[in-house]
């Protein structure tokens, strides 16, 4: 975390999102003002969520989870957790769904009283089995509208979304309501080898990126344009020239 | 294919849909009647489709294929042929989309003319980059709905369409458009180790087949529930195995 923070600040990069595992060990308020000292806003959490299971107790761990990432939330100076709402192949999606639902309205008060923001991430259809019941913008948008906190919002992200149809309406819908809270960007490259770690550079797959981005601008969304690329690929590199490579990519579209 | 008829036969299998790759090099008609001998309906031609292009010569490649497919469809004596439509990601979807609906309504008179139908099949969203731009049952629908032909109609495959929220009203719409053509079954494993090819027997994963069935049935469909499982994992392993797994398989759910 602290190269990171090295890096990004020579890279020009303004924003991060910190990744739960890295806190660990760590003084969570120095880290976050650590990273504020290189001129990085802390854009969010990553990741509470996974609520759904057939067992009530793990159910319950889950939402003493997400309480225990609103303390580090708070502390690290993140405005907001990313949620990956979960599913269990062992029950229905509209059961997981309500239990996502469940689940955050548990975590809400909470999460409210420390300051910090709730955002639901529509995940891709092809993760419905295990890591999200939450698979289109229309989803979280109703789950959200169903809601109706102000602590509740969406984290859209091209990856997961692009497909869609609707996707157009759907991030105006999410723009009048209030509930765009953030906006991630990467590529879907052809052919994909790999379900969770192929992601490409903006520029490298499919993605109409520019135009989803007008999308979401016209819907009145200033925040961060958040680069998220899991690459089995990228990573197996030089990590100097993939941050290079990024900083050109996001330039770029 | 001679194999498979005997095969099918003594496991009790009443029906087979026929990939194009096995008529090479055969005599097509002989082939369609040597399966009926072994009392198997031929349910579908697979596959016709691939329309988009950003090439307008390679679009006019994939018409002319798929009314060389009408040709084996009548030959072979199967009553549709499933369409993957395609996709190009060097072009928007909505391009593709529109490509996809000008190629089906180039090949939909020689189609009439030979007594075939043809069978849009929605593909999952994570094939929507190079396999098919209709990603959805509602897609399939508004697009088989605009095109208003006795002869063109939907394949709907559990594989494809179970993560999607809408499934049961666009099931029901199909049907009572008197576009369903086709039903498909096979499971989603967790975790789905190959985008392609690592499907399951019905059981083994989390598709709720039954009821998407029972959607099905309503909606007035009283054709074959095709298994359709492309798995490295169940053909690497003895195929009369495999076959008797499928049977077993299917009477379970």
């Amino acid at each position: 975390m602290e190269e990171s923070g090295e890096r990004y600040e020579a890279a020009g990069v303004k924003g991060i999102s910190v990744w739960r595992q890295y806190l660990e060990g760590r003084n969570i308020a120095q880290a976050g003002e650590r990273l504020r000292n290189h001129g990085l806003e802390i854009v969010s959490l990553v990741r509470g969520g996974f609520f759904p299971s057939t067992s009530a107790a793990q159910r319950q761990i889950a939402i003493d989870d997400n309480l225990k990432a609103v303390d580090e939330a708070a502390a690290l100076g993140a405005e907001m957790i990313v949620l990956v709402c979960g599913a269990d192949p062992g029950q229905s999606l509209t059961v997981s769904r309500k239990q996502i639902q469940e689940g955050i309205e548990r975590v809400l008060p909470y999460a409210i009283a420390n300051n910090v923001k709730l955002a639901i991430e529509p995940l891709h259809p092809m993760y419905a089995d295990t890591r999200s019941a939450v698979n289109t913008l229309e989803q979280a948008n109703d789950m959200a509208e169903s809601i109706g906190s102000d602590f509740v919002g969406i984290a859209a992200d091209v990856y997961h979304l692009w497909w869609d149809p609707h996707l157009e309406q759907e991030i105006k819908r999410c723009g009048a309501n209030g509930n765009l809270l953030a906006f991630h960007i990467c590529d879907w490259v052809s052919p994909t080898v790999d379900m969770l770690n192929d992601r490409g550079l903006m520029g490298e797959g499919c993605i109409p990126i520019q135009q989803i981005r007008g999308w979401v601008e016209e819907a009145g969304f200033r925040g961060f344009n958040e680069v998220e690329i899991f690459s089995d690929r990228h990573w197996a590199g030089d990590q100097d020239e993939f941050l290079q490579k990024i900083v050109a990519s996001y330039k770029s579209c």
